[in-house]
């Protein structure tokens, strides 16, 4: 494999909506486009920057661009059998950078791995999934079959023209109707009083509690809050997430023997060397909390599956691996993988619902067998590229 | 105060040299300028990033300038007193930042947040370490008065011409009879032998063990390194920088424990959430230890604040820091806060010696009164910003 060009461009995300921490007004993104020659002819390889964390363009253009076009043939590829070898694309990128410090350049790196694996995968006319399945092995443990995975839809944000509990309820209702298997929320924005209405209305519309979850974004990181978060316990959600600041391994620790309920944390955790701290001091519960690191985020699924092993030889299981954001390349590493499910926006938007081809019903999404990860299925991400592929 | 405009240059810091870790052939770095108005007229504030992470200017240009000039009057003072206020400022750049990931952003807020402190230092007609000293205080347990640090020279790298060991004496040699306290030399990067041999050269010139310190640059990771690591503690030396990756803690806490040697280390630790972490579970030693967090790639002196705060609620001094880079910056809140020591880079360059106005003698520097952070009076710095100042 040969890199021909590599394209980006950064893309405004902007949305009168909110979490409890930060507003997305000016919220970016980054669009990648990687071309490559095999023998098997040339393919555009897209990526797309998961949410929350701003496009990354002034450091694809300063370091990781121009170190991937610079590379050479015999950089790329397995000097002993020869085959095209992400571990040496890895390489390449994180060349001459230094050890800690994981953010940013993490997404950067993130963005511009994910988009040469979709095309690496179309140049084997697989999907990803498959592509991933092959290299690494599928884990049973799910319950599903490669090519599936269980799938739960995120939403209910805070809207700047004010909240209502019956919005809510409908966004609950109609993702459970479209065959999600569970609905999250977040929290951690409003009065103590005004999110449990928020709460009670999903519960309502749901039908049962463990098909419920919330997301604290760090709202209960003060030892004060731990009372309100002792309340939420007691409803018997499906998790709460994020209840401490991603780093405060401390604060998860004392919050983790408090608890009942499953915890759902690590989208903020861009390394593998974070992870293990977390699993390391947080506390967690191998039994039932959730690991949600975001491999575009964080340096790709090269650096991903260094975590997987990681978590798997300390007793956690892929099953506890439910990526952050409801991108197409999550999706494919949960059906490929066997991890424990997809989460997928419930608004219109690049990372809402999932593409075309990908069949939702009863809690599982079935991935078509189209080579890649299917962002050219998924027209309202797909708008973000006009113009990149010829 | 206003903000009138803030410039950005990333400028090559190309040598061929190296250490453990990385080579700097690619360096490059940020030299910001930011200009102010207050009621006593319009100051420059200049900003320099420090070594080894690269320039800024994408992440600058992207998210951090556009949010400084976007901030009112208001935005940057404090409320109830009117007062000019460098907490605000901190709040307007950090504006929809999420949580963790504390890499590259860091280092883009540290490099614009000192340049506006530079601004504000001149507008008060203060050097930045009297104004540090009348803002926070300057501590006398570094048996300085404040204006004074102590001061040790950086150097003994790897160069791609070979190395050779009389070399390194002759460098240590040169910094020692110069006024510096210590001299510091690169080790991990040769084989142990090759390495015995630079420290030994070194420690010949220095005449006794305790002014040669040490830098790994994580080279000590592995735990097959571990008896190599033995064997450097029995000479005796001043200390043992960054043994193991910044952020294996369970694996600097099992170096801690097993080294009589002080341990030196932070520098890869670019917020207060991480040093904490570094603090609670590294093993490190208050009695000894030295933490060299750098609050140029730390998001500034606000943060830094908070990590000295941090860490003196917990046991530490101030003695014990004793910041990474060399930069002017440093020199002035070693001078300003009573920190344990400037450390300042062996060979001419942004990060060689210090401002020409600063006196360097039997291990102190006396910084001098003239108005902020003396980038001006460093003829090898102020040439990175040619054509930026009036």
């Amino acid at each position: 494999m040969k890199i021909v060009s590599v394209q980006e461009r950064t893309v405004s995300l902007g949305s009168a909506t909110a979490n409890a921490a930060i507003s997305f007004d000016s919220m970016t993104a980054s669009a990648v486009v990687v071309e490559v020659e095999t023998q098997r002819g040339r393919f555009h390889g897209l990526g797309f920057s998961s949410i929350g964390r701003y496009g990354h363009g002034g450091l694809l253009r300063e370091r990781f661009i121009p170190r991937l076009l610079a590379a050479s043939v015999t950089d790329l590829h397995d000097p002993d059998s020869g085959a095209f070898c992400m571990q040496r694309i890895w390489g390449v990128l994180m060349k001459d950078e230094k050890e800690g410090g994981h953010g940013e350049r993490s997404g950067a790196v993130g963005v511009l791995e994910t988009a040469i694996w979709d095309a690496y995968a179309k140049s084997e006319g697989l999907p990803l999934w498959a592509l991933l399945q092959r290299e690494f092995g599928h884990s049973d443990e799910c319950g599903l079959p490669a090519g599936q995975t269980g799938v739960y839809a995120s939403g209910g944000h805070y809207h700047a023209t004010g909240d209502d509990a019956s919005r809510l309820a409908d966004e609950a209702k109609r993702c459970l109707d479209t065959g999600y298997s569970w609905f999250k929320l977040k929290i951690g924005g409003a009065s103590e009083t005004m999110d449990r209405k928020r709460i009670e209305a999903t519960v309502a519309a749901a039908g049962q509690s463990r098909r419920i979850a919330v997301d604290a974004n760090c709202a209960f990181d003060a030892p004060e809050k731990r009372q309100a978060l002792a309340k939420l316990d007691a409803l018997s959600l499906r998790w709460i997430e994020e209840p401490v600041n991603p780093l405060n391994y401390r604060g998860l620790d004392e919050v983790s023997s408090a608890l009942t309920t499953a915890i759902a944390t690590g989208e903020n955790c861009f390394a593998a060397a974070d992870s293990s701290n977390l699993l390391l001091y947080g506390g967690l519960r191998a039994d039932r909390d959730i690991l949600q690191m975001d491999f575009v985020l964080s340096y790709g699924l090269t650096e991903y599956l260094r975590m997987i092993n990681m978590a798997e030889a300390t007793g956690w299981s892929r099953r506890n691996f439910i990526p952050h954001a409801g991108h197409q390349a999550a999706l494919h590493a949960c059906a490929g993988l066997g991890l424990g499910a997809h989460e997928t926006g419930s608004a219109p938007g690049p990372f809402g619902g999932v593409s075309a081809c990908t069949r939702i019903a009863n809690g599982i999404a079935t991935v078509s067998d189209r080579p890649g990860t299917g962002i050219e299925n998924k027209p309202e991400l797909l708008r973000y590229f006009d113009g990149m592929i010829d």
